[in-house]
């Protein structure tokens, strides 16, 4: 008893030390308008944050977990509070829908993710939902009802964290995938992605129904922070993205000839792990020769057997290549195989490549860059135009339906880490931006 | 039911396939003389081959796991077979001991151990116990009782895959180690070093009594696989081991900065996984610049957060560098700091080294030596002398009492993985030339 009660006081502390974080700097009187509050904004990241809470004071709730599921759960009872009617598709994407004047217009749809990398930050994904959510608190407060529907949306899986295979949920509702390319999916654990859906409450048939009409929706707008430093350096709280960058996901294993470590002269080895070293050093010079948007990056490798004494007969590693530019990401492609080719004959490795992910890259509408700049304008904040690196889920939606994203400074530009921070007076102000920009649009025919 | 009977089946088939293997092209008119049974070796090595099997059918039993435990207990069962008083000391080491003509005298020791590495192969270790069991069996049908007392020894966790540290148990019967050091260690899965042997059914105070008195061994004589190609290249079934290479063993963590991969411009990342990819392959290079036995090899690795789409944060890896010589070891440890103060200034990446062990290169003395090459002469083969790049447990006792070793002849040189393998042949002589020096050694007083 003792035990449970102590952890409950760490608990709470914890959550009232993040929230009194994000509170000390906070400018009230300026940013708590409108029906907007910054505590509430702050109390439900913090909420979030606990959930996967990991030793290194990081977040870890991987796609589809009891984690993810659980933040699902939280977010629910906060939508069910907030008067909307709370539904989940098959895909276990969740949409809290806010009633509107005219029910049979395309909704308008905002929110992001809740599903984090391993031990990620407490900003990635979740300020998007808690955005969207604030900014049906401030209408309630301000007792305005859209004339258009409005859902909040969480969307699942969206890192990838689980199959090396990002944005399960927004593909799933976009119906945006191939079936028999998903259900040969296995987690780091060997659960095939039935045996997944399965642990999280769903199935194959189900997910299948989760394809939406498209038609059905208007616009998508999607908070996140930026994951970069273009608005640390311009100071400035938001900005507007003009375009997504599509990743290009690969897996390669390279195979040498496992050995003893200390019987194995270096003439003749064919060390799998020298071979992937190589690579992923050189892989990290080539970007730079393409553009200046273009990035390269192996996060993730798996060596095999894996023992101190003994030489690595197989690696298998994960290239993720991205370029705002279709042109100059196929050139670094270009570059990449071209390396491969190199090491395979210097190292006497043979290398498998299997592509995971291809996305193309969006553009986001010109007249919807305008408003976004409106918007900002409207709330004294001069608009800038930046580039997202990263994808998101808009980036799914947005082959098919135009879709808006609003980026808050990250400090240092750092994600995807603990130490990922945005200060709360950038998040309210955007969440102000956000709720302009979608009133705007609520107002065109 | 059905399936634990088709499982047996294919056991036996397993087991019979191995066996049938080995005895394809075997010489049982030429080598099964003098008591020893070319068949007995090959159903002893496939029984062993059997526990821990892997998919790649290769052998996985970690030192202090259930599987090395099962195939201590089946040579236990053997050796009482075999006549010997069996016991085990607080390591797990494990002794089969022969009733000599005269008990007071210092005692012969013959083994070598049974655990493997990660999918390793079904010789190294487990061949060296059946030997030394082998000639005991031989002794036995020929009714010769030695003058000195005999022993066949299991030493445990001999490859060092369970704490990246190895030897454990012929260091404990030698008393050669910090205790504070030991119990400071952690398996993979978090296992303190007295909680594994717990796992075990061992103890700490126990394993401190494990320490031997050395004056009541004269010798310790261990067979072993080359784990190498110069018996290959001189065609040649076993060869004299004249020197150890001794392992030095070094844990190092790279410490980056984390960040996503899509929105980090390629400037100004500190990737620890692109670091420790330059250091690999460079560390590659180093040592054919001392000598042509110096060997350094980055087998282990882990990358953290390990996420596709997360530049890493930290990656820790293990490092193993060996010479028989302790001048040019000294020397490439000296080029291996200086490679890792360039990546540091390089990168910016902290590099933080922690040596695991550090273990002299052991000299065979030559009058043993004289007497190996006598007895190989005696079964008509040309006497070769090499130097063993691999440490073994002779390596631990040839610091204090005197040692022998001889190397069967390993096909490609392949080892620690399951496609190593010696032929039945190689293995059956080597185990006459053992028996030969035994009878030798135990005629001089």
């Amino acid at each position: 008893m003792t035990n449970t009660f102590e952890k409950e006081v760490i608990r709470i502390k914890k959550q009232e030390s993040f929230v009194h974080n994000l509170m000390e700097n906070y400018d009230e009187r300026k940013n708590d308008t409108d029906g907007i509050s910054g505590h509430r904004i702050a109390s439900r990241l913090a909420k979030l944050a606990e959930i996967g809470l990991t030793e290194e004071s990081g977040s870890q709730r991987i796609g589809f977990s009891k984690e993810e599921r659980a933040a699902k759960e939280l977010v629910k009872v906060w939508m069910h509070k907030a008067g909307l009617k709370v539904s989940e598709d098959g895909a276990g994407n969740v949409f809290g829908r806010l009633s509107a004047k005219d029910n049979s217009k395309p909704a308008i749809l905002s929110g992001s993710h809740v599903d984090t990398v391993p031990n990620g930050g407490h900003f990635d994904g979740a300020l998007g939902v808690v955005a969207a959510l604030e900014v049906v608190e401030a209408w309630k407060e301000n007792e305005y009802q859209p004339k258009k529907p409005f859902e909040v949306v969480i969307f699942s899986d969206e890192e990838g964290s689980r199959f090396n295979s990002g944005y399960i949920g927004s593909k799933g509702m976009c119906g945006k995938y191939q079936l028999d390319e998903l259900i040969k999916l296995h987690d780091a654990n060997g659960m095939s992605f039935e045996e997944v859906l399965a642990s999280d409450g769903l199935t194959i048939p189900g997910f299948k129904e989760a394809k939406r009409n498209l038609n059905d929706i208007e616009l998508f707008v999607e908070v996140h922070i930026e994951q970069g430093k273009i608005l640390e350096n311009e100071n400035l709280p938001c900005g507007i993205v003009n375009g997504i960058a599509g990743p290009v996901w690969y897996e390669l294993t390279f195979n040498g000839v496992a050995g003893h470590s200390g019987s194995t002269p270096m003439v003749g080895r064919s060390d799998a792990l020298v071979a992937a070293g190589k690579f992923i050093h050189e892989l990290s010079n080539l970007p730079n020769r393409v553009s200046d948007t273009a990035v390269a990056t192996v996060g993730k490798m798996h060596i095999h057997p894996n023992g101190i004494n003994v030489i690595s007969g197989k690696v298998t590693l994960y290239v993720d290549i991205r370029d705002t530019d279709i042109k100059t990401r196929n050139n670094l492609i270009t570059k990449v195989l071209r390396l491969l080719a190199s090491i395979e004959n210097e190292f006497s490795v043979k290398i498998d490549k299997k592509e995971l992910i291809n996305i193309l890259p969006v553009k986001i509408e010109s007249t919807i860059q305008d408003i976004l700049s409106e918007s900002l304008r409207g709330y004294g904040i001069r608009p800038i135009k930046l580039p997202s690196g990263a994808g998101h889920d808009a980036m799914i939606l947005g082959e098919d339906i135009p879709v808006a994203m609003l980026f808050v400074r990250s400090e240092n530009g750092i994600s995807h880490s603990p130490l990922e921070r945005s200060s709360l007076n950038d998040c309210v102000q955007t969440i102000h931006v956000l709720k302009r920009f979608i009133e705007e649009i609520m107002k065109n025919v």
